[in-house]
């Protein structure tokens, strides 16, 4: 399926088909004049308007969807948040257990959570209870102490900075090498 | 401050303390039922409850959170995203464009977004463009197109998913290996 954003109107291949918005594997943004006059057309005649798509199209994810690659990383990263918890409860109750974790994490990574999780089960019957412990925790800290609402802020709030900044470190430095030249 | 979750019964060192709930940089959860028993007598002298933190501690982070360093990965993976949504309306419309663009990223990471734009910017005018669009659509496709929603629902679907594959698997291999022995 075609896509156009910022593209040349371009027609769909077929005006109604379906889209799977759902999966998120197929996205598009339909923006040519013609399309509109098409669809003004097609309300007028059916009486009702033709699903709208008003996505991006991003290629590249299969099956998935740019949402769930996000959401895999945020587990490894509940993961990581999880053995931080757990490890500053042990370092002042249970001093023994704190080492043997610390001592793990030095010789297995951290990157892919579940990875980690399955070998610290197998590792010893003391590590099982740990392991148990970091899934317990990733799922409650998941659940109930993360802020979505925060993260969703905070990711705005950065990329208008970023781009903000980017673009005025670009023109002074331009502006500056005008002025010296 | 000490923190208790899953931890013994431990007073906490000031009983009415203020909590920086907002930065998320100290983080507690008072479970011990000693607390339980002050915080009703301080209610029955005081006639109020006093603020209550009902976060587990996570250290390591300084003066940010994990909600801004998830934010700050999740700008990398829009910059990421954006990035392929310009390449796939380049690819069917401006072949040169595109070709100049996929050189630029084999040279290039794209794990720092803003170290990518910022080195796209000052490659040349006609890559100026191709970053300013970048910058463009990583706004608006984390604002408009980005399912957030989703993205928690999911979070939380795999992290319940792979907790109970984990564990499954887990007492599969040992009811094997004790049928075996």
């Amino acid at each position: 399926m075609e896509c156009c954003y910022w593209a040349p109107s371009r027609l769909p291949p077929a005006f109604s088909h379906s889209f799977s918005r759902g999966s998120g594997t197929e996205r598009c943004y339909w923006t040519s004049p013609t399309i509109w006059r098409l669809r003004k057309r097609q309300r007028a005649y059916t009486g009702y308007d033709v699903p709208r798509c008003q996505k991006m199209f991003v290629p590249g994810f299969g099956e998935a969807s740019p949402e769930a690659k996000a959401a895999r990383n945020l587990q490894n990263f509940f993961t990581y948040i999880a053995v931080k918890i757990v490890l500053a409860q042990l370092e002042s109750y249970n001093p023994e257990a704190y080492s043997e974790l610390m001592e793990f994490i030095s010789r297995n990574s951290l990157n892919d959570g579940d990875k980690f999780c399955g070998r610290l089960m197998r590792e010893s019957s003391r590590h099982q209870g740990l392991a148990l412990r970091i899934l317990e925790v990733r799922s409650a800290y998941s659940k109930r102490d993360f802020e979505w609402e925060n993260l969703k802020k905070l990711a705005f709030k950065m990329v208008d900075e970023s781009n903000t900044r980017l673009m005025r470190d670009y023109v002074l430095e331009t502006s500056h090498m005008e002025n010296e030249g």
